[in-house]
């Protein structure tokens, strides 16, 4: 199909997928004549994954690019293509003493043995997780009870999550649904969440609504 | 406090504080002279609040101005407070078809109502958690399930979220604290969620790796 027709197809307008071409996120069609090329299936699917990571993940584009490219190599596993997208999702460097980043470190890789979890000892939702917990701390929240409800609920969830992305035979469309499953899921998760804290909040502080 | 005590007491360089003030997220010091100020712990604790928001939350700048606008309202609540920052958190709207978002707001309507949940029927939330629905639905997930799942982990987490909030009296901490572990919980629960996916992914694939 021609650029009309893909940015058809997926409503996306064509400015955007010429500059999404430009910038690497989508791979060129295959060149017809020496301004017009072709395009396939495969660059429908990822010009939406491309705007799934964007608009949803709020991912920056060199991120996602370093993402597309893992998923690109020829043999890419799951881990290494999810590692990849977690630095950008969490960037407290700044904010955070790197003292209290390594104790907090210490707290994630002893709450990853005791619950005997398969993760690797370089996997950076490890550090991600530390520099969350030690802003945590900064604040004055009881860290210890915090990391075991969130860890239980994390396990609860990532189960299902495996479920999701294990429904598919076929290894690409499999780290596709992890890729997306995992971004969708932090936002679905994040909006149900203050849906339920809102209901908390009515319970504890009284509030009545008359829009309820 | 003059600026470069405030900058020496929270790390954040002078450029910035000024360029903070510039973009009225610091309200200004009280005027001591024609071209100096004087600032006192709220700034510290103000300054504290925006470098969260901005590097973990990574919020918009226009999104933070209208959060700190809502605590600073004379009789500010959680419920508002917590709602203007939603909207920049989540936005799909370019992503996924309105009709699919509508038909999935039906679907979270009917959670919200089935769980009892105390919640608004204009909180932002519901759009937002229809939203991330709906995209899910384009990628062929079995959304039924998934809302049931992410809705039982919600619930479960906000009861230890409000009980964070909970444990001081004084109202401004008390937002701070909602605005904080808002914004905090959402990463924290993510980088859980990645590592609890790699165990499972461990134990489902049969991958073994040298460095567990």
């Amino acid at each position: 199909m021609r650029i009309a027709e893909l940015s058809q197809k997926t409503g996306v307008p064509v400015p955007t997928i010429k500059y999404y071409l430009r910038e690497g996120l989508l791979p060129s069609g295959e060149l017809t004549s020496p301004n017009q090329a072709r395009y396939d299936n495969r660059h429908v699917q990822r010009l939406r994954l491309v705007r799934v990571l964007l608009d949803i993940g709020r991912l920056p584009i060199a991120t996602i690019r370093d993402l597309l490219a893992a998923l690109d190599r020829p043999d890419p596993d799951v881990h290494s293509v999810l590692g990849s997208a977690l630095p950008a999702i969490l960037t407290t460097r700044d904010t955070v003493e790197p003292a209290a980043v390594t104790a907090a470190k210490a707290r994630v890789d002893d709450l990853v043995a005791r619950r005997g979890w398969l993760v690797g000892s370089g996997a950076p939702a490890r550090q991600a997780a530390a520099e969350v917990l030690a802003a945590f701390e900064q604040v004055g929240a009881d860290v210890a009870d915090l990391l075991e409800q969130y860890a239980d609920a994390a396990e609860r969830i990532a189960v299902h999550d495996l479920r999701f992305v294990g429904r598919t035979a076929d290894a690409e469309e499999m780290l596709h649904a992890a890729v997306v499953g995992s971004i969708l899921g932090d936002s679905l998760l994040a909006a149900l969440r203050r849906l339920a804290q809102e209901h908390e909040s009515a319970k504890k502080f009284g509030i009545r609504r008359d829009d309820c």
